[in-house]
């Protein structure tokens, strides 16, 4: 058995909340050669019309600090959410441009959309992001390049293990599909609707399962909520349930860039093993 | 954050029941081409022969008026289930002819369509509908025009906010899937059934969670049910229940057209932001 | 409100078990023009070799009689599980000979299919049947003409109302997906597997508050388990649960030749409105 | 009704863990003609670097030894993963070279991946696998035939019962889907994510409501987890729960070798009927 993670001040494990802040981003990508669906767009506009400030209000309520990936194009059309966000100290990090996956990306193409999305949330935040969430929650060799190419600290898309680790020289803190809201929540309507809406309760108890797991084996929960699921009403109040358990469970309650510092730092005292090398690459 | 919503005698949030009378029109549509599946005429005509019946006798039960979207075909075939909706004093509003998703028509279809469901409605319930509700739930910049050039009050087939807005000079009065009973409890056999029907009383009892979360954020709950799905046995009884949650919650229950009226009569004494363009349009 | 349904002796309402005896028999049907997958075959062949028996045997401690719908191929290759059925006093119903459904078929193809079936019943259980359960609960206007002229008494494969009603000179005895067993349990595998399955212990609550429902709406709640599914263990011990409650609840339990003779007796004394049409029939 | 399988030492029934020990492997095989998703390669990977040993501590925890079957590429890839397996004293089986289904590989291809994998899989972990779990739970004649050549005791691929059976000259060791971890986890995102992932506590309820069955019914319940999927936190710890109720209910815990092993001692004592012919098969 692999050794336990040690976390800061011996905490049994780490909780972190991300945000990915897409309100209609995605459906303007996937529909950028036909006709959008106004339906989807409203239903994703909800998002920063009212998601994310509710969302805001919630880890106001808990002292929490998250980490919000937003795409540059969300930036632009919602430069006030945005700076809602900023000036309530969490951290904003990059999502892409137009919420591009980069498998669908020429490695030139991925590096635009990711300078573009830096300049609009650094101009619209006033701070430089130093983390990358994948819009779809897949890499490439190549855009792995991009990220460590651009100076980046950490990418936050993959599953490799359930607490942090390196991939070549970028931190990796990684996410789970169990503790996204979009697979329980998403449902849009039209031809492709989605599976039905899971139980915001049933999915909050699921989470707190995860949570109490965190702790029995010392491992990193990274949740992810979307402004424009869970900022709804019954969803928005699971997620204050699930913040006041990892709170009581006494997780390490940080953001995604603070987890990368620590792992930075046990790195640079020697604590670690070597580094693993981007998946499937062949540059290396 | 936005600030909370203001709703009548400060109640804390609303809840509105919504009925989209469908029976088997959608399927008649869908089949237009084809044949239709005798079965799933069937089971969708058990609406106008028994769920109508049984979900006004719900009602009843509560001194609860809802809103009726009824296709303008369905009184054609139907009008004694229409005559007993409209009897029993609530409100009937459009939803199109044949069931049609104004995606998939013409500007001139789509007006076309509206006014003929209007005239037989007219006719069979005594009293000119105000609203509409859009059969897929989607719409286009066209469809929102025809709805303003005939003089709809209002539209309720988006999501962009959970309270009442405008769109244009109609008021949308948002619905929202976790509270539709379709995505749940729709399954039709055949070649393309469906999920697997979810349990009437976890429905019910997500319901109740949206009810308590509109009670806590100040929002509007805009519940739909169907004939021929909620009419069902379990499915009513749950429904039963739900009900006598809103009114434990001490939410402002009323029609879609009440509160519609809510929202013109504040947006008169000048207390509401200026109005949302028609979402996607290029006509303003 | 159309008036409540009477039930013998004024029971409240009424409670049948349907057993869909199919085997591996649906998968020789849909595999007839390519390879069939053993592990389907096999998966189903549970069926006659162990669930059918384990059914008869939770049936047996309730002393309740049910009505088995059997395809004419598989008394033809499990003669020994369809003697076991009639054996132990159920009702034994026409099935189509291998699974075929209606909609598949043209006239002559399916009064072939239905005569086929009905001989093999009748040899190998002593009996002959005289209902029917379409094999993909559809049904068309020219299969029911071919129930009407084979002098069957009753179809139970649509969901028209939910109590018996008339099809033409059939007495039609409803069923309903959410008291089906497949849409929750089957799950085959390969490419095209099924949603993953609902536990036994989640279904049985939902049939019993559909069981509950009937008694206060005075229905008919007509529960179809298969063989080869619910004749599995948790799912029978669920069953066994389920039918405690049906007798809990004084719903009568019947066959359900029993309830269209029930039916048929009342229509002869003139209570019943006028007969239901072929549902999209044209021949009247 | 068939009389009840007899268990040693009059055990009510029996209960066996098995892994699917894939790893990354299905993956290779799906995308070996196109470009891996990165994603779903390191969400696998997980299997090998976390997952495996998380359960290996789990099944000391409860002094229970598992068959864990695995494609020999894993055990090429990553021999530590497998020899940990080998020194904690669990049974190896053949699972595939690259997992390669059955279904699609001819005699010949089948039986150079069995021998190529028993290769590897004897060398890394210094025993002989003796049975086999088809990487797809289907199986072909063909493939039937090559395990017999190959002289391997037992197959543990299909469910043509619950209890062991014979299959020609092997031991059929039946699994069942609802016992199986992945219909009911596997999510991968991308085009065909699945379905959303079920709560580790609802399975785990599930899972003892059948071990619960198998001692009412006397029957066999091989439970089947994989690396990468209940490996993780909360399936792990759920995994822990439905093993403390295995032992509290009495049932045979013992690897799938010695149930085969057990099931030949029977037939040797002429206890058994006759065997099943290889299904659907024609070479017998």
């Amino acid at each position: 058995m692999p050794s336990r993670y040690q976390w800061p001040n011996d905490r049994p494990g780490s909780c972190v909340l991300s945000v990915d802040v897409d309100g209609e981003v995605p459906h303007l990508w996937q529909s950028r050669d036909s006709r959008p669906r106004l339906a989807e767009l409203e239903q994703r506009r909800f998002g920063p019309r009212v998601g994310v400030h509710r969302l805001l209000s919630v880890l106001d309520d808990h002292g929490l600090r998250a980490s919000f990936y937003i795409p540059g194009h969300y930036a632009h059309e919602h430069p006030s959410a945005v700076v809602a966000i900023a000036e309530a100290g969490h951290e904003i990090g990059l999502h892409g441009h137009l919420h591009e996956p980069p498998t669908a990306l020429t490695k030139v193409e991925f590096a635009a959309a990711l300078r573009r999305s830096r300049e609009v949330l650094a101009t619209v935040s006033g701070a430089a992001p130093t983390g990358f969430r994948s819009p779809s929650w897949d890499m490439t060799p190549e855009s792995f390049e991009v990220l460590q190419d651009e100076g980046l600290d950490y990418d936050s898309s993959m599953m490799g293990y359930d607490h942090p680790y390196l991939i070549g020289s970028l931190v990796e803190v990684p996410v789970q599909w169990s503790l996204d809201d979009a697979p329980f929540y998403r449902y849009v309507g039209g031809s492709a609707p989605g599976n039905p809406p899971v139980r915001p309760r049933d999915l909050a108890e699921a989470w707190c399962d995860e949570l109490e797991a965190a702790a029995r084996f010392g491992t990193l929960a990274v949740i992810t909520v979307h402004d424009w699921l869970s900022g709804r009403g019954a969803a928005a109040a699971a997620l204050d349930r699930v913040l006041a358990r990892a709170a009581d469970l006494g997780l390490w309650r940080a953001t995604v860039a603070e987890v990368a510092d620590w792992h930075r730092h046990r790195e640079q005292q020697g604590v670690l093993p070597s580094p693993t090398q981007v998946p499937g690459g062949t540059h290396e």
